[in-house]
């Protein structure tokens, strides 16, 4: 069996997320039904982590195991064939072999993600469900003050969608980094960490929202790493500005 | 009477154009219908131009006539109510008191276009709709130098929709300017002239990316600008590269 270590990006808007589920419509289900028809082999691929309706990602990681005898592919003919049949709001970037044990969930060290704000006083109107349009000041540098306190291992059960909590070991997390750019009209938060939970990074860029809003101090943020209460965090924001960036491994 | 003229932008995706039409579902159609509601009164809008299916603008201009006994909105005011009227894939951009006999069409001295094309290897997802994609490699320069020929006074019957011609007195036009820049991996057409006929920026360009993959050459355009021949200019490029990007007065 060949392994292939693939890289792709989606644009989110039109599915009900990455991961299948029974009412269909994801990139998963996509990916699977195309590669199986071009390989001429039922392919189940393991993506690097879930990502919500409406969620983009600009370099999302997959592997699958394929029979080498039903198919001799190359991996830029790969590349090239899946494009062709993929609809145009997925692109296959790149496709290398990998060891056979390599899985792309399991193996991954970290991710980093990226919200993205129009913060023009007018909404762009061809940034439509690619970005949040917040059209009142922002203020980069008060933001990442507070950015700078979520750093650092911590119990992230203030930022984790209820309904999600219960079903987990732990919600102990560390932050690499985290850290608002603007560029021009644009406020990107990068927020890169060893694992995430449900919604962390909304109620994450939600939280330092809400910091720029005066509706939550930076006391406030401490207290939220103590409590695991989620009312002491921010408000979820929604899905359509946040990317994917990028997966470690 | 008093007379607003507005700047308006609209991603055209979803768009059945600009100007409206029996099937419905146009720009027009949209903002006069939300105006109307907004100003309590039947409000006709004068567009600065027409624009097909699936073009966007980033600067697009109308006016009208209002009733200033039944509104007296402002117009910051009718900017920020309109804005939160409109579908996000249209917003007001600004607007002013006008001349009572100023129109937005007949007033124009001209406009520039420009044509977006997404020239990475690997699609851009978060661009369609919005940029063509062409993964072959382009050069700027020997576009430029085409281009440069196209600049002037002209016959440009040669690059006008066959149908369009015949209720034309003429097909002469004037073109300001015509170049080509790069972006990293866009590439950008701007066309600046007094006039345009039924798809001639989209047909222009097709010109230049048939010289660039050569399938016409300079001697060609000369040409195609003496003989009123559709067949000796490019093809005509599909709307969704083309944005409307200001208009002069």
């Amino acid at each position: 069996m060949r392994n292939l270590k693939v890289l792709m990006a989606y644009n989110g808007t039109r599915y009900n997320g990455y991961q299948s589920q029974p009412c269909g419509n994801t990139v998963q289900d996509i990916v699977e039904n195309r590669a199986s028809r071009l390989l001429n082999q039922p392919i189940s691929i393991n993506g690097c982590s879930r990502t919500d309706a409406g969620v983009h990602a600009k370099e999302f990681c997959f592997n699958f195991h394929m029979d080498e005898k039903i198919s001799t592919i190359g991996c830029d003919a790969f590349v090239k064939a899946m494009n062709a049949m993929l609809p145009a709001d997925i692109a296959i970037l790149s496709c290398e072999e990998a060891d056979e044990n390599f899985h792309a969930r399991f193996d991954s060290k970290g991710k980093e993600y990226m919200y993205l704000v129009d913060n023009s006083k007018i909404r762009d109107v061809f940034s439509e469900k690619l970005a949040l349009h917040y059209p009142y000041p922002l203020d980069e540098k008060r933001m990442n003050n507070a950015a700078g306190l979520l750093v650092g291992t911590h119990d992230f059960g203030s930022f984790c969608k209820a309904e999600a909590k219960q079903h987990l070991k732990t919600t102990v997390r560390t932050l690499h980094d985290f850290r608002v750019e603007r560029c021009g009209e644009n406020v990107k938060f990068y927020v890169r960490g060893d694992g995430f939970l449900h919604n962390m990074v909304r109620i994450l860029v939600g939280t330092l929202i809400y910091v720029n809003e005066n509706k939550r101090s930076e006391q406030d943020i401490l207290r939220s790493l103590e409590s695991d209460d989620r009312e002491a965090a921010g408000k979820t924001l929604p899905p359509w500005g946040l990317y994917l960036n990028k997966v470690f491994y």
